[in-house]
């Protein structure tokens, strides 16, 4: 994180705040603008603008909208960085990719806690219901569509979605056992070929 | 709150409320139990006695506790029901047979407000979730364990739960699109071969 300062120090004479700071400035407008325009309709630039910094300034810092909104929800990682290590393989085998990139995002404690207090924000506000709908379905399903059969591929990607968010529901948010404590190679076993029906069976 | 008064009847001469006050007293124990205890240690018994009249009155109203349940939660099906009518036909089709009766359940906005308001409410309060948990296990996803592949059958229950509230969210509480929108029979295409694999598969 030091690394990332674009300039120098906290305590020089100056009036404008540090790195630290200008960083959380700029996190706290993104989560402004996503609260108030969803992911969709807000952009760098109106998260620059909000925060009275130069947009240059929110490129330092974060090169994407994704890696800004992953930022002001402190996920433990970057959901773009790990689709795109699940798609780099192609269409071959992605069903078990993706449910075993899955689980060893979700099984570790810290992504859980920050994974389901997302989920349940998601559901107590309607913005923050809209907001995370379009964020999942742009920088994530919408990029599984990608792979996946041409003549209905939206169609897909939401069946993908949706077995996604119930393994979410029922591991990790319901704990409904034994799903809850299972190896996770055993739900792959069973989930990654529905994955890979849903995104390019017949 | 008045409704959970055991005695009468403001305006009659007699002591004892009429029918529908006294379902509705019955019904408000019946809440005040469940979040309480949970589902699985309330006691048919045990609402008689929050409720203040004799058990026999519950069962005159209510053959089981899970219809108890279901009137409590104001659901427009009863649970057990539906689940009896999916297994009556034995393994094979159930995938078929269960998600198209999930379907025209849910497909009708009656059962679709209920369904999400209690989907809402089982992430909102700790108590509540747990209830609504185990209600869910055991008059559900218990009784589809009982026509699964039987040495793992509670697991392949667990993986249907999470096919099926994953569908919920997806197409009813998330709305994503064109899931969301999609025709019932283009579901069942697509996810009844999942329910199927998942409960009676290699």
């Amino acid at each position: 994180v030091a690394a990332e300062e674009p300039e120098p120090a906290p305590r020089r004479r100056g009036r404008r705040p540090g790195g630290e700071d200008l960083r959380a400035v700029i996190i706290a407008a993104a989560r402004s603008e996503f609260a108030a325009r969803g992911y969709d309709a807000t952009t760098l630039r109106g998260i620059a603008r909000v925060a009275g910094v130069d947009p240059r300034l929110v490129h330092h810092y974060f090169d994407g909208k994704d890696a800004v909104f992953a930022a002001s929800l402190e996920l433990p990682v970057r959901p773009g960085d790990v689709i795109a290590g699940v798609l780099a393989g192609g269409p071959d085998g992605i069903g078990e990719r993706l449910v075993r990139t899955f689980l060893s995002v979700w099984d570790s404690p810290a992504a859980q806690d920050s994974g389901v207090a997302l989920v349940k924000s998601l559901l107590s506000s309607e913005s923050g219901a809209r907001t995370i709908r379009e964020f999942v379905v742009r920088e994530i399903f919408g990029r599984l569509a990608a792979v996946a059969s041409s003549d209905d591929a939206e169609f897909r990607a939401a069946l993908v979605a949706s077995q996604v968010v119930g393994l979410i529901m029922a591991r990790y948010v319901v704990r409904i056992e034994p799903l809850a404590s299972a190896d996770a190679e055993d739900v792959v076993a069973f989930v990654a070929p529905t994955i890979q029906r849903y995104l390019t069976g017949d």
